[in-house]
């Protein structure tokens, strides 16, 4: 195999074979195929797209670039779930106890990256001594014992995808659907659930910014998903305004402790129902949706997913008080109103403009390097479809820096778009894509 | 300017401004822009093209890369000639002399490069002592005194086109219309020449296969060499089978010498007309193509023109003595004629496939580093149109090497088609492309 002829082939509209996928990338992730061959090759699929088939082979041949978890020691159905990412996405902090405390086995890897707040390692953190470098044993223990376990991505898990996302997020060649894809589901084959449940975002705060591309996506992954022996759903679901209320690492936290104790946003919980429904369902946990449903509202009740939520805490060495008093949570020095300028019925929110505001206050990473500022962000109390009148609070903002702070109002101002007349509400969920 | 922004302008269809691509050059050039994202850049232009006031900027911007020969001391027009090349090119052998001794003046860069044969440089090294590596200061010198004057490319014109030539050739990029012309006239303009006659070659032996794709390219490089201020006109010319008889260095030499003598093949000695006519007109040296060809009939005629290449080959340390006994030039070992296998007329010459005899007898270079054998190659008797039969030589062969001979003999058989019927002749010259 020549890299030459894979481009070419590719170039002029040819599949490439499984083991010429498999050559390439095995090559690449060797450094024996140079990065600027690669670049043309990912330009070239941009233009001419891939089949299913090779969208099938690249993932696979990712996923098996590097080390693979064995969960093989933990009894029952792993269940994975995975978010394409959007403003104020605190699912997985709620909805892990949620499942587990339904009897789903959450053994979940996660990561810190990039964007308008940390990861959600970075928001577990707020749980004073929280981590999460814990080691595969750890890992598997702890999921055996009390259901619930996360560990942050090692290096090994598919060093090839994270190699080729890197040159793709400098070359301009991160926007297809396929590559988008089988990025994804590669770290999810790679780190070894039994059954996985998406969450594709979209709207104004989401990468996929139309209803067509998300649910393309939400079809591909599923694709893959089952072509490689896992269960997967994809539930569609709006980031056309922030998530709930709260942006922010600590304020995303608390948002999540509040909704398990059936205090959170309407829209929050729905979400945290809806991914919970399929988790219990693909995890053997429920019979059907109304089992599922009724499971998920009971633990909700009863305490039992808060309580899920402290041991899981304390398993890995947080302060389990914070769980059941948010105000030991970091805290911002400054803590103002952004006050509303018109009145009107609120009618759109740029959704990505409200996360800029988080990593203005300090509450996101631009580079890897970027320090995450815990306790800063926003509380938004109007959402699309709310009637404001001029001088109430749009917001609660919450910074320790009196500069920032003033940035991140302005820029709060111009996010807010007021109508006369009451706008059209879009649904939470817009689709479920099964296999 | 972020490189990324310009890829992605590129691959979402849009054009990039002058002063984007003079950065985007210049970067390259520097080391800065790494080749990945050139990479990435080149395959979005494959897929995108590029507009005329695009290519234009590359090719100004590749031109200004490094060092611009200065010919401000040589007085009167200054004329180049480029072949896009092909098999059995030897036409600067016998041209050059030609439109020098009708009082143009040459001022010529040339090169070895990658081929069935050597490049100019190498086949005039077949003259004992011949040296084109000669400063500035002597070429100009030598135009002035003699009119003519051939010397090595140096490592400093157009450096941006060779290091983004050599990416190309490794990505699969080479193949775009606008990227080819750029390259050839970006070296062209930095040579300094006033006037460019350019040989666009078609056929099955050339780089463009189709006539339709040789005078898109003859237009694009004429519109180009005329937007940067130099009088250019594009002759597309016959490639479908080797150009004139001898194929290897010396064999080409001689056929040149044979030329210059007016005892030349009749398509070699018309495309040196054809050319020259154009490099008169161009040089001001005629006013019109009837005076143009009656005064480069004559210099064949009264010998100037051979005396020419004599003076030529002399002011460069060569052996003189060999432009009038050809006999001393180098010969082969080994020359044995090739016989027809069966009757018939030739109706069709693989034309590529006589170029790689030519290479499989050591005439030619398969990497940078390969040594020339000046004097193997192929002088053929019989070309498309003529009618041979069984037993008769199709060509003598010139070798070195047993083997070697046997390989090239035996490609070369497969390289005759024939047929029963007279095949209808296409004429050598396609068409010509003014400004």
């Amino acid at each position: 195999m020549r890299m030459y002829d894979l481009i070419m082939k590719k170039r002029n509209g040819g599949a490439l074979s499984r083991s010429e996928i498999d050559e390439m990338i095995a090559g690449y992730t060797a450094g024996q195929i140079p990065d600027y061959q690669m670049a043309a090759m990912m330009m070239a699929i941009y233009f001419r797209g891939m089949s299913p088939e090779e969208t099938v082979a690249l993932t696979m041949a990712m996923a098996h670039s590097g080390d693979r978890m064995d969960l093989s020691a933990i009894a029952g159905v792993k269940v994975d779930k995975h978010s394409t990412g959007g403003v104020g996405d605190k699912t997985s902090i709620a909805l892990a106890p949620m499942a587990a405390a339904c009897g789903v086995k959450i053994a979940k890897m996660s990561g810190r990256g990039l964007g308008h707040t940390g990861g959600t390692i970075d928001k577990l953190e707020s749980f004073a001594g929280f981590t999460t470098g814990i080691t595969a044993e750890r890992f598997v223990r702890q999921v055996n014992e009390i259901g619930i376990s996360i560990m942050g991505q090692t290096a090994d898990i598919a060093p090839a995808d994270r190699k080729l996302y890197a040159l793709r997020d400098v070359t301009a060649t991160v926007d297809n659907m396929s590559l988008i894809a089988s990025s994804i589901m590669s770290k999810k084959l790679a780190s070894g659930a039994d059954a996985i449940v998406l969450d594709v975002k979209t709207g104004s705060g989401a990468f996929m910014k139309t209803e067509e591309d998300s649910f393309a996506l939400a079809r591909e992954m599923v694709t893959l998903g089952n072509m490689a022996g896992r269960k997967t759903i994809a539930v569609v679901s709006d980031m056309d305004q922030p998530l709930g209320r709260a942006v922010g690492n600590a304020l995303e936290v608390q948002e999540a402790i509040e909704t398990l104790r059936g205090e959170g946003p309407e829209d929050f919980a729905g979400l945290c129902r809806t991914l919970g429904t399929y988790m219990l369902l693909l995890g053997g946990a429920a019979a059907d949706e109304q089992e599922a449903e009724s499971m998920l509202d009971r633990v909700v009740r009863d305490g039992s997913a808060l309580r899920k939520l402290a041991e899981f805490v304390e398993a890995q060495g947080g302060d389990a008080g914070m769980v059941y008093d948010t105000s030991l949570l970091p805290q911002a020095a400054i803590v103002e109103e952004i006050a509303a300028s018109q009145s009107g019925y609120v009618e759109r929110i740029d959704c990505d403009e409200i996360g800029i505001c988080s990593l203005l206050l300090g509450g996101g990473r631009e580079t890897k390097e970027s320090a995450v500022d815990l306790s800063v962000g926003l509380v938004l109390h109007r959402k699309v479809g709310d009637y404001v009148t001029a001088g109430e609070s749009l917001a609660t903002i919450h910074a320790n820096d009196r500069e920032r702070l003033g940035e991140a109002r302005e820029r709060f101002q111009k996010a807010y778009h007021f109508s006369d007349a009451a706008p059209v509400l879009q649904p939470l969920i817009r689709g479920v894509v099964r296999g």
